[in-house]
């Protein structure tokens, strides 16, 4: 049995980064990975720009003005946002203006029309101001060439907001990875179908599919497969050149019927590593068939959950350079009991908020999974553990 | 003005919220809220189920078992996963299992395969078991009738897991709050368009757009207006009908073109408030047009950002009943130096991660958008503050 940090490290390596582009509009882009550096088209603002209503004025005419000791100037026209004001504010003079207008030239700043008198001919200031105090400068946010936005960066709204605002309509981005999901087993019968005797509906696929999608990424397919080693390795050579990765579920143990042993050597695929020291989901099945790497993880629905965490996560990020998608760890106080001690190293699924993780009331068997709804972590437990008890600091693993 | 709470107090009042449920198929429920309780159609597991690869057996059989004593029974069958064993196991007998069988009529546990000789037509024991010590129950999980997963539950990827395994295919949700946007502003023209002088590119429909989509909504959608009062009355008329909430940006201050003070008095529409006392994006309008909230949200781009956080998003959680979208609070010791005081309540965009919280190094006015990328929250400054110092505990609102 190898760590779960061997086996991280044994799928990195063979988990290629991808580095196929596409072109997407500007709002499909969100959450996906620049694949260019994006650069400023043009300054942002594109021109010297008023940030409120009032008048634009040379500030040295505004000197001494006061309430008490306004100063008159004389008003030579109007610009509202939009437009432009084609002539030259001199000595003397002030031209109306808008937020968001263009501040004519001639003009460094603008007065707030709350200390004027609001006049349309004639306008008396009752503020000094200084030069370039209202005036947000040509190029403040950004200057043509500049770059805005760095390959690798992962969009979000702001980022989105940001290409609107330099005109951009289209993205270049790295493609989303490629996931197959296959899960096996003889008992495994699909939702919606008929109940039989020994039989059970699968979770597994739809626990793993639905999580893929709460990290972002739809999964390309999602088969299920009977315990027949022909027939699945048949399933993978068809299906693996669609994927970059693919995640089994079940057939990794010891039983006659664990049937992903013989699809690895019939495939034939380079098997990495079987079982992890931990529990649940010990015996993980790790291999890469064609360049794809294959997690096979365990048929007991929290096995599965925790190792979808421990290594397919992990090797995500490695595909994509998303360091988000690797999970985050954090330290917390634990806040309650755990009695159950153990020689291996084990993962308990817990909700996480400020420092603090609680775990479900009872229920941590591997084979539950409904205790884990609504958790948002997993504490990890050392080997060698004699419990958890309240006030522990434990290492915690966020989803 | 008001207050922010003030003004989320009186959006909150005139936000109905949403009843009306839809059935989707199972994975498309992800994120979505419950409309009523899932109450489990069977039991979990449906039979009794061996937890590993051995010989069901009866406990009582294996009294005094261990290498140097093992006990020998007579194997009556064998028994897979998704296979049931018709017989039943009497004294003296076992019936080979694998994982996830159905453990036969008659027997109260399961010896490991690896603590027996592995017969095939008499089996020996080298352990002695206690009776259900390897057994998962019928019913472990939950039993039939159970509440699986409650009313107003936020499906994650176990919820959506655990009733893919109660044979579920179609869940029945909360519709979603349609969200419409409306930008104004004669300066402001679509990413993509030729520039022309005085006019900037649209960022706020995007960054609006785009933040909403990362809180799992899509708008239903994203309009420009001209500021023509007329123009947008009309607009905002004929497609109130369509949406929960209405969110514009723009023309909400004191100049000659905020026209929104017009649209609301020609709509007619209530005006619930003008002006909120927070720094960016104080000129904020909120009103009720037929039973839809209306939040006139500032043009300057990060003022708008920042208001929707603070007013959209609880109107958002108070439609819904998900307390998520509204935003969680914490402290967090502030790294950096922010020297601005003023009197005014200020939000400032930051990154908060494991209880610190750092600010962009420059760039924090209200136009501008390129430093909001990468920010998770905004740091709360009270009123009357003297500025932020390294060290200072802090008020964080995450995104």
């Amino acid at each position: 049995m190898i760590s779960v940090e061997e086996a991280v490290e044994l799928l990195s390596v063979c988990s290629h980064c991808i580095k196929e582009t596409e072109k997407i509009s500007l709002m499909e882009g969100l959450g996906r990975t620049l694949a260019e550096n994006v650069t400023a088209p043009m300054d942002q603002p594109p021109f010297p720009r008023s940030p409120l209503d009032g008048y634009a004025i040379r500030a040295e005419d505004s000197t001494g003005a006061a309430t008490k000791s306004p100063v008159c100037l004389e008003v030579i026209g109007e610009v509202c946002a939009g437009r432009v004001f084609s002539g030259r504010v001199g000595s003397g003079q002030a031209v109306r203006i808008m937020t968001g207008a263009p501040i004519p030239a001639g003009a460094d700043t603008v007065i707030k029309q709350e200390n004027t008198d609001y006049g349309e001919k004639r306008v008396n200031l009752y503020e000094s101001l200084v030069p370039y105090g209202n005036y947000c400068a040509r190029g403040e946010d950004y200057c043509r060439g500049d770059v805005l936005l760095e390959q690798g960066t992962i969009l979000d709204s702001a980022a989105i907001g940001t290409m609107a605002g330099a005109g951009m309509t289209v993205v270049d981005v790295y493609r989303q990875p490629r996931v197959g999901l296959i899960s096996t087993g003889d008992e495994v019968i699909p939702p919606g179908a008929v109940w039989q005797p020994g039989k059970i509906y699968d979770s597994n696929l739809y626990l793993i599919g639905a999580r893929l999608k709460e990290l972002g990424l739809d999964p390309v397919w999602m088969l299920h497969c009977a315990d027949q080693p022909e027939k699945m390795t048949e399933l993978i050579r068809n299906k693996a050149g669609e994927v970059d990765l693919l995640v089994t579920t079940g057939g990794v143990s010891v039983g006659k019927k664990d049937i992903m042993h013989d699809v690895v050597r019939l495939l034939p695929a380079k098997k990495l590593f079987w079982k992890i020291a931990v529990k649940p989901g010990a015996p993980v099945l790790g291999a890469v068939y064609k360049d794809v790497p294959v997690i096979c993880l365990s048929g007991n629905p929290f096995g599965a959950a925790s190792n979808f965490e421990l290594l397919v996560r992990p090797v995500l990020a490695a595909m994509t350079g998303n360091k988000k998608l690797e999970g985050r760890r954090v330290t917390a106080v634990f806040e309650g009991e755990f009695l159950k001690g153990g020689s291996i190293r084990r993962f308990l699924r817990g909700y996480y908020e400020d420092g603090h993780v609680q775990i479900p009331e009872e229920k941590h068997a591997s084979g539950i999974l409904s205790s884990l709804v609504g958790c948002n972590c997993m504490i990890d437990i050392e080997p060698d553990s004699q419990g958890l008890h309240r006030g522990d600091v434990v290492n915690v693993l966020l989803f």
